[in-house]
């Protein structure tokens, strides 16, 4: 029988690739130029050159049946080998390559890590605004989503408000430190703060409470900018990475989970990410890209260009009046709506071919989340229009 | 909490994935070419040189963000067009590249058609002996898996067995023909006699069954050998394909669910498709390799390298005693053990460093399978242990 809750997910899509496919459209009839597609994180930005160089290499060294076999299910060891390394060397850690899960990117990362450490009727929180598809792959893993506001004027973490959410029933909370959409980076402080108050509810229970740790855009950070690493300040912590930003390849599903040797019950939750894998329908990460992962551990993305991007646009909005949070990573300007209706704004927007996404599904109204990871041309042709939409609430 | 269920799949992992694990320490240990691993299907016959040059075709050609960004969630149009084109070629249909949704593999569409389709407390009618990892990803749907054993001389199905299996509950039955592990492919008689069966049923009940058709191996088959097109024989067929056999890619994971167009309900079960790779966790296929998708989507096996395998492999069997069926398709040699415990009989094989898998977690008792994708040197070099470890059982 047709399955109603997958038909659901699928017939209402995510509201970021509505618009995006939205654009599609627009840009076939109107041509490519004319159409600010600010929707999605698809990187603009190329992927560094050593990642054409891996592929290279791996076409013109490895035999055939090693060169597009399958790896083990959380990856080729000497990948893992190579991502444990260099997370010791930046973080002074001590991983081994068993702590590190290839996945088929960061999706993949969430949804197994979730998996692993949740059990039906529990809860995990999030803060919102949040990443859309938590919500969908919360209810997937059977369980409920817990939404706790930031704070209302710089979207930090509103520690009272996370404390008081913590219930006998919570099995996680998701951190996602640069934040999508604020570009929000939480502060060693804080998170050292929300860690005690998680050591202090584990103490009445039995089963710890978890982080999972969303960090996909922790390497497109501000000049001087610290992004803790979390496993750090609390022992129960679990990370999901991707390669999507940092490489530019959204496309190739790549990234990997870290359930750290060091945590309590390290060997079973290592199996149940692995086991959660498995039930879901993964086998491997591209193996291909496995081996990309591994020449490109330590590549940084180019900032220069991000950053060029958000200085562009952030002054120009700032010129049109609009008000916006100062992002400290990830490359999403996260801008508050000129009416209280987020949907309303953008459907205005949509006017004058501007396509930013509504804060709704992010789980806040009144916000909108325009992601400057597109070309700096594409900005500087939008100014324009942003003029133009920001007078249109004038007149 | 830990997921006890996910730790289970986790730690028992797959029978097959444990083999391949032994077989990887006994060749550091031993030297690669001591060690017979017939565990897993890894081919080992290199992927058409119309792979690598897509790959580097792209490399020459694409726009870097168009190289490795986001495809929309089914695959890229053109892809989604190009396969649709190639299946109407081969099987005078009129599919549109909406019925194609590009998945990660075989497992992803396995996963994806089979939550499209099934709600909890339905039942899935496989056929035994079968693909492991249908257990897995039944139980992940929250459905119950009802096991119909095929025919016990021959491996075809059995019709009659199958009709008295179908009850109100029955969703959907998994066909996997050429199948894994027997090699058999079912005729179009048979098929046609099952869909009658299933039409008879679906008149007695409001929602259809489905046919989810499992065809990793549609490609590999013996000449003249016919795999017939099942949508063509039943109205409510699903295809779930993969590119990792046919092109040798087993690693890089792509290939795609199908669901006519013609099917009633089409857009809706299409919907639940994309929904259920949403829910787990899926976002796109792997973007280099569905273009190589498109660029090889009519390439062939090289067939005549498993025909050699086979020829050699089934010569020596039969000639020291062993009991096989002859396949007709996929790379399987389906052998009824020396002993009735199959398991017994694979670790007394071990002691030759002969690897195949026992036919236990297949569903039935008392065969292995023997991978023969492996190089023809393998299997020669395999031949004494073979012959041994059969007179081990005569002294």
């Amino acid at each position: 029988m047709l399955n109603e809750r997958m038909y659901h997910y699928g017939a209402e899509r995510s509201v970021i690739r509505e618009i995006f496919a939205y654009a599609c459209e627009r840009k076939a009839a109107l041509g490519a130029e004319r159409v600010f597609d600010f929707s999605l994180g698809n990187p603009h930005v190329p992927a560094p050159p050593a990642v054409r160089a891996s592929i290279e290499r791996s076409l013109a060294t490895l035999s055939p049946a090693a060169l597009h076999g399958y790896s083990p299910a959380g990856g080729l060891p000497e990948v893992r080998a190579a991502v444990a390394a260099s997370l010791n060397k930046r973080y002074h850690m001590a991983y081994q390559p068993d702590d590190v899960f290839m996945t088929v990117g960061a999706a993949a990362s969430l949804s197994c890590a979730l998996n692993a450490v949740v059990t039906p009727a529990e809860e995990v929180i999030v803060v919102a605004p949040f990443f859309p598809e938590y919500r969908v792959w919360i209810e997937q893993a059977g369980v409920r989503m817990v939404v706790v506001p930031a704070q209302a004027e710089d979207f930090t973490l509103n520690l009272d408000a996370l404390a008081s959410a913590i219930s006998p029933r919570t099995a996680a909370v998701i951190i996602n430190s640069p934040n999508n959409p604020t570009g929000v980076v939480y502060t060693r402080e804080q998170l050292s703060q929300l860690a005690d108050i998680l050591r202090a509810a584990n103490n009445q229970r039995q089963e710890p409470i978890y982080f999972i740790s969303d960090e996909p855009y922790r390497d497109l950070v501000s000049p001087g900018v610290e992004v803790p690493w979390l496993p750090e300040l609390y022992e129960h912590t679990m990370v999901c990475y991707s390669y999507s930003k940092v490489l530019s390849l959204a496309g190739e599903r790549v990234g990997w989970v870290l359930v750290p040797g060091t945590m309590p019950r390290s060997a079973e939750i290592q199996a149940a990410v692995a086991g959660a894998a498995r039930a879901l329908g993964f086998v491997c990460a591209p193996v291909l890209f496995q081996r990309v992962v591994m020449d490109c551990v330590d590549e940084a993305a180019d900032m220069t260009a991000y950053e060029r991007n958000r200085a562009t646009l952030a002054e120009a909005l700032r010129s049109h009046g609009y008000h916006f949070v100062e992002p400290e990573g990830a490359f999403y300007l996260w801008v508050q709506a000129l009416e209280s209706d987020a949907t309303a704004f953008c459907n205005r927007a949509r006017n004058f071919e501007l396509l930013p996404v509504p804060s709704d599904s992010f789980g806040i109204s009144g916000w909108v989340r325009i992601s400057y990871c597109v070309s700096l041309d594409c900005i500087q042709a939008s100014l324009p229009a942003w003029k133009a939409l920001a007078e249109s609430y004038r007149s």
